[in-house]
């Protein structure tokens, strides 16, 4: 296989593990019966940056972006190179995308096999679409794409922010976890109105899984919304990496 | 010693020290006048997260299993070797699962031990048979195994990814932390249904504990469901390990 | 660019994340409609200590300081250079606090933005100062001047002992952790009465915001108490690091 | 100064600090009119993991015992030397475990003095007591003791367990992480019938403390329970040593 096969396998096999742990730990908290239901925001968050975690771990070959907006911010902060020595160009950001897309729907699939009884049994088909993709504590398209591109942006800076640490035992060298800790507080600190996709493929693809999958008594997919956390992360994570691009190399102390 | 008696001892005291933080934690939160009483389910994901840090600390010669899933998975996957250079094969297979169900004896036995008052005090015999194995939140035998492979795919396979990460002051050298992380991601994401049993040993070990210890008003163990996370975490574990045989060396950011 | 301006610009872009993040969990778990509404303390002090997580990694440049207490402790302290080989002088200190007030500032803004709407349907002022600022439990400026300079003792006095860890792998190489876990402790443990400014910046930056920004429904600023959190958190650090200088050099198990 | 009274001067310190943290979290927690109040059990073991991890960062010189369960356990697992390549005997023993007994009252009254107007304003005496020193769920001094026993055996042994990792880059260097995360652990799993004391220094410190402080409205100091958390952890130290000291060097994956 060649090396943007392996990224693409790499970031599929990445973003579905992503997308089961972290829709998973939503079902656990909102679904009917559950052992960890009402267990809090809080506990949320922690699921939500473990399941980056365990991604980051398996999809090391291609880099782990896992999202769409990683991949464009990359782009746009003038990065040359993906994984395996893959050039930065149309064909292979649409192939990661791709990965990434196909991925979230694949992982979605397994948390609704996982959690199969909680979802029959659940009554209200809003906690039945709310495993699935995010939606708005207050409904604004405006201002909840601000929000969604406030908190990719500062996903995609930090994250760039990362590959410049000193080599060599440093932050870099522990890989996954850093990227972890950063969702868990972005969560907690910038997930109260919109939920934090922060990640188109994160949303989309378990969207489309709601769509397709036979839940029972489910409702709408909300279609209206879901341009919200397509837009706002792609917009946050371009910014940041524009953003990163003059001011980062500026500061000597991140060797690049 | 030779080596699969080193390997037989690592694995007992490990699975013990796993198993007896892992309960100590359940009995803590639902045990009644606890001082973590009802103290959430974050707080028991918590806890088994860091009983799996101690004990992976302690078994450090044998290669840190402490689950037949895993040590089933690592075979599955084609591993050459256990802890100590020990041939994989039926011998030290059964020699692994063996000091894992014996451990998991041990350690459930001291919990009982530690929180004797509050087993005694207790009125609800589910509540005590609960600290010692899982149950599901919604009896479907088939729809809990489903459960319990897809929780037990997550942990081998990730466990397996761990092993090769680059080295050298990388995530593999952090030794067990990744391990805990993973398994509070797991425990709070897929843990709802079944209360993620993930490991045969850690499940069916205190069950026989329960059935022979003289806990006062202790009901029956539940036989009828014990099968389930025997069987589901074996079966996961397996297509853990046949999956990544071929996937992951096909990713060349894994060297091995 | 020179050293000094770059760490001018590094100090800035950290504390805005800092205190975008910082303030971003209080208003999700102070303000109505939330996802995180009333998620609990803990939550708030993994929010902030997460934030200095990633104020830090994007700082590296300066020296991270991102908190006057910091700067003024480490020239208590005997420091000869901050980020960037820059001298320790009152150009280079007050630089350094300008920075860390400005952009303290911004971040305040950011959140304001991320949260609009929720700040728009708060009925109680007291909530919406209380998402940029900190304030007393019980109300008593001589007391909460001593818990202030309590935890910022804790935090420069620590953050001074990091440094001086054996190199190579050990807790200096990880960066921003440990300075988050100690963030995070602090305000567990030390935040009851005061809310943890421990940082001068961190509650003037935001006050400032709340007071010049056109928030809906907003009360005053409570700059009657403005004040304790500047001048504890710089009693604090100034002591740590006047107790750090002849201590810590004695210890021969701490390499300078 | 000789090395003795460096490992003086250091394990003061670290106590002090380990104290001051980890009882300002139950103050937090438990004081009236605080800001963390009913903050939750899981938040309670946090802060104390926390707080020793803050304890041993300083206390590096010394080896970082802070308690002297870990003394004993080190003595009884035949170490030869403690900190500064002091000599393990009757003279090293006393002056360690005195500095951690009045490191214990000095951080306990530290915490007094941050938590003041709380202690004034709370009406409960029980609660005032709960913050300096543990108090069992249901009393009965044999079954206290053993809890006691086994939860100070798991923390000595681990901890020895991991002075045994291999080097370079791995647990070891982490240096007060793994210990925090032990001691989180401990607290979950096992604190639930007696509160975890697993120190004699922590517990008795800060009684004797509460004794001799002028708190107001304070009650007794329940000395008939004081023996149980001075015994019990020594008594599960010396084990873990006595086992530790054939068990481990017998596993040549600990290299020594």
């Amino acid at each position: 296989m060649d090396g943007l096969g392996i990224d693409f396998v790499s970031e599929l096999v990445g973003t579905a593990l992503l997308v089961l742990l972290g829709t998973g730990v939503v079902a656990n908290v909102a679904l009917t019966k559950n052992k960890g239901f009402n267990g809090g925001f809080l506990m949320v968050n922690i699921g939500w940056g473990l399941a980056v975690f365990a991604g980051v771990i398996v999809s090391y070959a291609s880099g782990a972006h896992l999202n769409p907006a990683v991949t464009l911010g990359l782009w746009a902060s003038g990065a040359k190179e993906f994984g395996q020595g893959v050039a930065v160009d149309f064909l292979s950001i649409i192939t990661y995308i791709g990965a990434q897309l196909l991925g979230a729907i694949i992982g979605a699939v397994f948390t609704w096999l996982a959690y199969k009884q909680h979802f029959d049994e659940e009554p209200e088909p809003a906690n039945k679409l709310g495993v699935f993709s995010t939606g708005p504590a207050i409904r604004s398209y405006g201002w909840n794409v601000i929000t969604e591109i406030i908190g990719t942006f500062v996903l995609v800076f930090v994250v760039i922010g990362f590959g410049r640490q000193p080599a060599g035992g440093g932050l870099a060298a522990l890989g996954a976890l850093p990227v972890a800790l950063l969702v868990i507080g972005i969560g907690a600190s910038l997930g109260g109105p919109t939920g934090y996709a922060i990640n188109p493929a994160r949303d989309l693809g378990p969207r489309i899984a709601h769509a397709l999958l036979p839940i029972k008594g489910k409702g709408g997919s909300d279609w209206s919304y879901s341009w919200v956390p397509v837009v706002g992360p792609i917009i946050g994570g371009v910014i940041a990496g524009l953003v990163s691009s003059p001011l980062l190399p500026l500061l000597p102390g991140f060797p690049k």
